[in-house]
């Protein structure tokens, strides 16, 4: 993985890597020293486009603490593709009154993405919340019955609310990636990058 | 059917036949006058016992119109064993604010029964905002990636509240008969029925 | 179902029902003489808003004949959302040229709404040709190994193609929900409209 | 995991932390001195409210000597409660004799736990046997077409007995908790607790 | 069907076909009068021995009324191959005291075909029960998370009794073909027969 | 383990622990010397009975070289139980004429275990050269679409072959504990074993 | 279907349909009289090329004569593309001999189509017998734990013999498409049909 | 397997043994010095045959780079077999344009091996710009929602195009047998050879 991210590194204005553990990183920092590390995210990325992220309205929710990796993974995508990223984490269904404190920033958002594991209800519950578009991203987290991330894969395919779409299991990049798209609609054509997932 | 019900009504002091369609009832009525049908339940009861229900406690919560017929088999079964009902129908998690607008009633509640469909959440949003033990019921409602039941009947298995524990799918009678055991606990001894289900 | 409708259509300015069946129709015509019946899409619609579809953006795909119901379902829903809806039916995966004389319209569309049962590759290969973002929906069309649409649901939720989010087997309604959604980012909020699913 | 226990510590009355190994026990003992270690359960439980267990009526049985770590944490769970809680374990159904020696304390039971893998069967045996509620717990444990505890999830779902209803896969923490909630209806309301799960 | 078992009860000296309904019965009476049903079994058996039954040690015994159906077509089955079948009905885990009334009977057999459905603990208990070889037969009994009889299937491979094995879904004839393959061990070879089944 | 199998050792005449490793075993002979480790079936057996295996009657066959360790675990218990077991391995069905060799050998068994991974066929092909009653054992040897052993237990369990009945994945000594007791049909009772499976 | 079947049919010089019932059969009878019925294989022809099947190379074996149709439509789809096609039916692998009875004519075979349900073994015993590539279909005959045709299909893709590949389950007309395109390597090109399947 | 592996190496005049590691070649390669290890294919082969690879006629395509080790093992597999084999790697259907530029090579293949992960999509699109066969390898690579290969898996079964069959997930090795057996055909029989698979 490491000599496919030096050659796309070498070619490409931005580079997103996902899935990096920190060991591999430290190895990776010595080719490449602008590379940036995002713990949380296990995510690096390069970017030598000047200017910072600037476009807000995409907006990142999760459930549990566990979710908070794949949730990081959509973050970091986004900013990349150089949207400003507002979260809400930590705000599961089973408090509802944490996650309705949130509600003026869910409202300003032009795109949310929901990422949950166990159950799968906190996309269907901001979906009846918003007139946005929610990306909902199912997460393996959890044992027994949730078979991988299946159960919440199959909560968020059956949400009740009706603007809710769907990604694979622990899939933060291609939410953060379709959420950017959204965002830009309206907007100048984003121009390319390279992703390389292990 | 007709005949197991016959021979059982003329031992018991209660009955509860279930998944009954009227024209069968039709049928039964004439042997069993006092035989009452429940159109949504789809369920027929007789009570030989003099008193009414009486026992408060048992709250039936309902996500779609489409549960209607599960939630209202347990809230006849729950009936039958001497309890008064509390109903809150059409209150899915998509619509969270109808949902709140029946916290006084749910607060007071000493078991929840939850029927749903779809995604299945309702189960975790009333098990965060109540200290009652909930039964969640899945229902079959649904199409697609629902199969049959499945996705609920997964997404409560995995509630990230604490007090849900599930039924099988569409077994609004199991979820009543539980209720009404829980909530005569510290009272005398509920005394037998009987059950047919086709 | 009728009665529903029939109470929503007294309030709303906007109504859609989907799996209508023509008989089903012929009855609520009378009540409701502006309804209109969409035989492809299995649809009702009532619009009583005097403006005509207008805004220009989203692209409805199908592979096979078989699932143009799917896919009229998501244009009827998307067009009374107020969209001018762009058709490519029959460009399934089997025939990739069929397909790419589509291109140019493809590339002019704010959001694709692509519709397949089978392998559900198609909404893969969309992905890889437009930067806009694409909504899968696998359809139940197919036997055997497709069981009701697994086949083409796994195949979409693995897409290689990063900006490819997916919805319930067979539902056009929230693909043409959804897309109407994203079209309408940038401009005045959406006002509300009514949906009875059977 | 360790610095989530210890924030929520310096807070709360009582504390239980399920799944934790003896070489993470032993960091926290440094930092939280009055902690316990529960082997057998593999939890930790801080409790600093003064009283000792003193409520009965929960019973925790099990099948096989492998169900034994989650028959465990669901006695831990409910004992922290403000439980005392009854045992029998290595009751499985293939010696249906040693479970029929428990039938006395089986029936002074207000609430029954039953912690089973394999065939899953003991909660229906026990279902039949007490008027009391049963929450059934599969494990698992076991190899082949046990798939994970699949196969005494979908049994215990499936029971013919009418009082059972199921949490998730080696959920003991689930089941004591709801056990709890049970035994306390009739009394004071709990105080809240917190948990952590890894 | 019909024709298949014509052309078969020339030659054959018996002949069994299950899963006939009472129509097709009665054309086939008319061209073979000698053709016996069996309403319950739902199967038709011709037998020009003249012996009748005669080899005891087969037990058949069935959890509930729903499974009768497939508990008859084994008895049939193995009658037709030379065995008196004792059978116990209505024996489910739920009432465990039923079951054990019928001990004696039970230790007396050679081998056990035992059908059940729901949570297909019936075979565990009896296994536990008894020295012979227990052959259980699952069936599509049931409703919701049953899933067509894979819940008592895959309860009876996970049996902690260890002198169980399984066959197919309702296959009654194979368990009582089994049956009386082992039964007649230490005697003289079966003589072969035919069976259709549709 | 060990300690269970200990305590168990000091009791009983004759003990099997099955999936034993070799380290594991060196231990425990220490502490009982006369215990035997059957390298190949990855079991531990003491026989305190002075009398030799003596049976003859149980034939054991197995299709692939990986699956051996469950072929040989069934023999080691049925030899334990006093049954002369007859082999023939390595006779899978794309070799049918290797299988053919053994037909003389198949035809004496009264009882024959049939062990396979891959697509589970050997059973179906072996219960229609023989009238005695087949015991099947599906291995999870095999990768990709045989899901641990599902394929070839599905094959089984719809084999064409009537007097086919099945056990657990990779539950080899429940096929030989099942093939003891068929074969002992006839004589006198069995006394019991204990085994401890890990 | 068949107005598309007529258009197809102005065009083609061959015209394949599957799955037609003998009442639209007749329908399309009278528009295009020369159109064949092919009532075991359930389809359709149309051959306008002059010449007669005349390629020998290609066999289609099937198990049992619930998988006849199947057969069939491989039979129908490869005499269209010009083959003669040899048949060997009703040879499961429980009759192993009746199979090994046609050992000539498979030898001859340049390609096998081998159709089966159940246990799905029979492609994995002709897969050893023969040198060419086998053409294994899946059928849905069966009951129970066979869950429309899994079973087989899991076990063909298992097999153990590596020359079989495997089509969708009962999809006869892609074997016998796939039979006739590997029959005509070394001969000039196919020209192209038309096939419509409902 | 290293000594399985020597044995046959022994007698044969070509082996191949699949699934290698490096570590386990050094071994191999002091006992038999004229071993060559592919390292991408992970596979040993030994020719003791005079004449290098001659037979055109294979091509071997694959999607992804994660595909390629499986991809290689088609790749060796069918070169042993004595054909001179074309590739074309990475040329995933979200790139459809690099697929294009192949398309003379395509064409002139008379079988192509598809090996593709994630959607399995490439087979379809190939089978529909191709008259020769398609032999369909799914692999595991993939995340969530693949559930380890099966996504590819169905999606190739469901192909809308109709030349594709699929062997099972990974099977490289299957995949170049059966090519080397197509490509064969029209000439001399193969000379057997012999294959190990761990």
């Amino acid at each position: 993985m490491l000599s496919i991210a030096s050659k796309l590194a070498a070619q490409a204005h931005r580079l997103l890597v996902t899935r990096v553990d920190p060991g591999c990183f430290a190895q990776m920092k010595e080719q490449l020293p602008e590379a940036v590390y995002h713990p949380l995210a296990r995510a690096i990325t390069i970017n030598r486009l000047s200017h910072l992220p600037s476009r807000p309205g995409v907006m990142v929710v999760s459930g549990g603490t566990a979710d908070l990796p794949v949730a990081e993974e959509a973050v970091v995508t986004a900013e990349l593709m150089g949207n400003v990223v507002d979260r809400a984490y930590d705000v599961g269904v089973a408090g509802i009154h944490r996650l309705l404190d949130h509600l003026p920033q869910l409202r300003r958002a032009r795109v949310v993405v929901v990422v949950a594991g166990m159950e799968g209800a906190l996309p269907s519950v901001i979906g009846g919340l918003v007139a946005a578009p929610v990306i909902a991203v199912p997460t393996s987290q959890g044992y027994g019955a949730s078979f991988g991330g299946l159960a919440p894969l199959l909560a968020m395919l059956n949400s009740c609310a009706a603007g809710v779409s769907v990604v694979n299991i622990d899939n933060g990049f291609g939410a953060g990636y379709i959420a950017a798209l959204i965002n830009s609609i309206g907007e100048a054509g984003e121009d390319g990058e390279e992703q390389v997932q292990p």
